[in-house]
């Protein structure tokens, strides 16, 4: 009998995602960071995503709750914010044992709260129910000007191909990023109204299983130079930042593409806009999907392996 | 230290709901069947919520993985219609351990498939994580005329109290009920268009659970004819049915209503358009909010006690 063990995230989502229903008003339906629903006589279209923290895989007990509350909805709004939109408003459901304290789960609201406030959502509600560990799920709602939606599949042949800020290490000791982390909402906002983004996604399973994501949406392969990713300084303290930058996660950067006509001034204003916000070439879009290769700093190359992080095929700490 | 088993879901929510941050385009926030937002310019308010569907709590290891799938839709959708929506699209969740069989998976896809289509739904997309336990985790997205959908909040004194369909046994043993209920999103449609309705609520937890809710968002009370409450025939086979139609939960019949002119406009107008659904009258709202009863067939009143279901103060079997 075949489990989810034997076949992991990505085989399983092929199979399903093709054969559920859709509606005439979603220009983009599952696969992408968000969905896009297109409402008539709307200036704006919709964002819609939600995303699970669960004790164990995404935090532990002894994860400040506070700092839980504050990651389930910055990995949501981080999904709008890749998509170029603004986030609005989010829902909750919360599952918990019976035995949690109440102060725990006191905590885990004033996290979330706190971070409603600060990204300026309003919170819709939600449900709360028993269960055996102690989850959240957060389902985010944004809005895009119509049409402005940045996808996965926008990339095309000799567009670079840019991450923000630094990559890896995420949740190595001592590291608080795939806690603290900023959803980069001002930038991808940015980004797509100023039409610079020709596909873009945000990082959460690391480069080397969200890369491919985006090339296989977009059917292109790539080409990245090892010696240009931005390692996070976790990263650099390990023996081996480069593994880390392409498998760890829970970056929560932004991955995007830019067409070469517009690199320059893509740039210039980047660093006008963002001045402390780093925006890095790290390689460019090849026009066949299976050329898909790693610039070591030697000069040699190697096939980009998909090697970050999937559900069910293996365990991540977090 | 005090748990969440010690206080229950009723006053959890009570703690939490009044501090989440809401913005001003909600003109209805946490606490009813749907949170409404309203968009400018936008002939429609768009209503939102989320629940859970959790192995071991809503359905066990040996019911058939369609059907669980079928429930956690119609869970969803039932939020939808007893606000008087539309619904219109949907996101999943899903949560497994990873040595779940592929079959199984797939089969609850098919029962939420085929619920999407039977209902008219989009399924946009959502997320799966690898935890402990099986869970889905629905959000639905709706909508309805602007200012028309119907809150929990509209009951006056002398407002009639009706339930659709027949109450209790849900779960009993042979009864499939709280896997093939079917939501009752034409006369939720019904009770908002003609105006009809003045309050309005699905049955979840059960009607000693659910009622006070209504009542409390009213700021009113009830009296409750034991006599006319329209058992389940599952309900009936028991010895004591009452206790079963106020305590069992997982009708998902709407608890609705109507005010006294309206009354026998309404009665006509719904047998004519719901031959095959009957709409009860099983009580009356009190302007007194404390007074809540239920008079007996013997003619005796007793205050109508919180008996239904309660998530984290003790166990429901499904």
């Amino acid at each position: 009998m075949k489990t989810l063990r034997d076949i992991g995230e990505n085989r399983l989502l092929q199979k399903i995602l093709p054969r559920l229903p859709q509606r005439p008003d979603t220009p983009v339906g599952p696969g992408d960071d968000c969905a896009v629903v297109r409402v008539a006589a709307s200036p704006d279209d919709w964002l819609f995503t939600t995303d699970p923290v669960i004790e164990r895989r995404h935090f532990l007990a002894k994860t400040p709750p506070r700092l839980v509350g504050r990651k389930a909805i910055a990995r949501a709004v981080s999904d709008i914010a890749a998509m170029g939109g603004e986030p609005l408003w989010i829902l909750i459901n919360l599952v918990a044992p019976g035995s949690t304290s109440l102060a725990r789960i006191q905590h885990l609201y004033d996290g979330m709260t706190a971070a409603a406030r600060l990204w300026h959502l309003g919170i819709l509600g939600g449900d709360t129910a028993e269960g055996d560990t102690l989850e959240l799920h957060i389902t985010a709602i944004g809005r895009v000007p119509r049409g402005q939606a940045v996808l996965r599949s926008g990339a095309r042949a000799r567009d670079h191909l840019y991450v923000t800020g630094h990559l890896g290490g995420a949740y190595l000791p001592g590291n608080r990023h795939h806690l603290l982390f900023e959803p980069r909402i001002q930038a991808g906002r940015f980004l797509s109204e100023q039409r610079f983004a020709t596909a873009m996604m945000d990082l959460s399973d690391g480069l080397a299983t969200d890369l491919p994501r985006l090339l296989d949406a977009s059917k292109r392969g790539a080409q990245i130079h090892a010696a240009a990713i931005p390692f996070s300084s976790a990263a650099r303290k390990t023996g081996d930042p480069l593994r880390h930058a392409l498998c760890d996660g829970e970056d929560f950067e932004l991955l995007f593409t830019v067409a070469p006509k517009n690199r320059i001034r893509f740039e210039d204003e980047w660093k006008r806009v963002f001045p402390r916000l780093p925006a890095t070439r790290i390689g460019v879009i090849l026009g066949n999907p299976r050329q898909r290769v790693l610039r070591l700093p030697d000069g040699t190359t190697t096939p980009l392996r998909n090697g970050g992080y999937q559900h069910f095929l293996k365990r991540k700490s977090p």
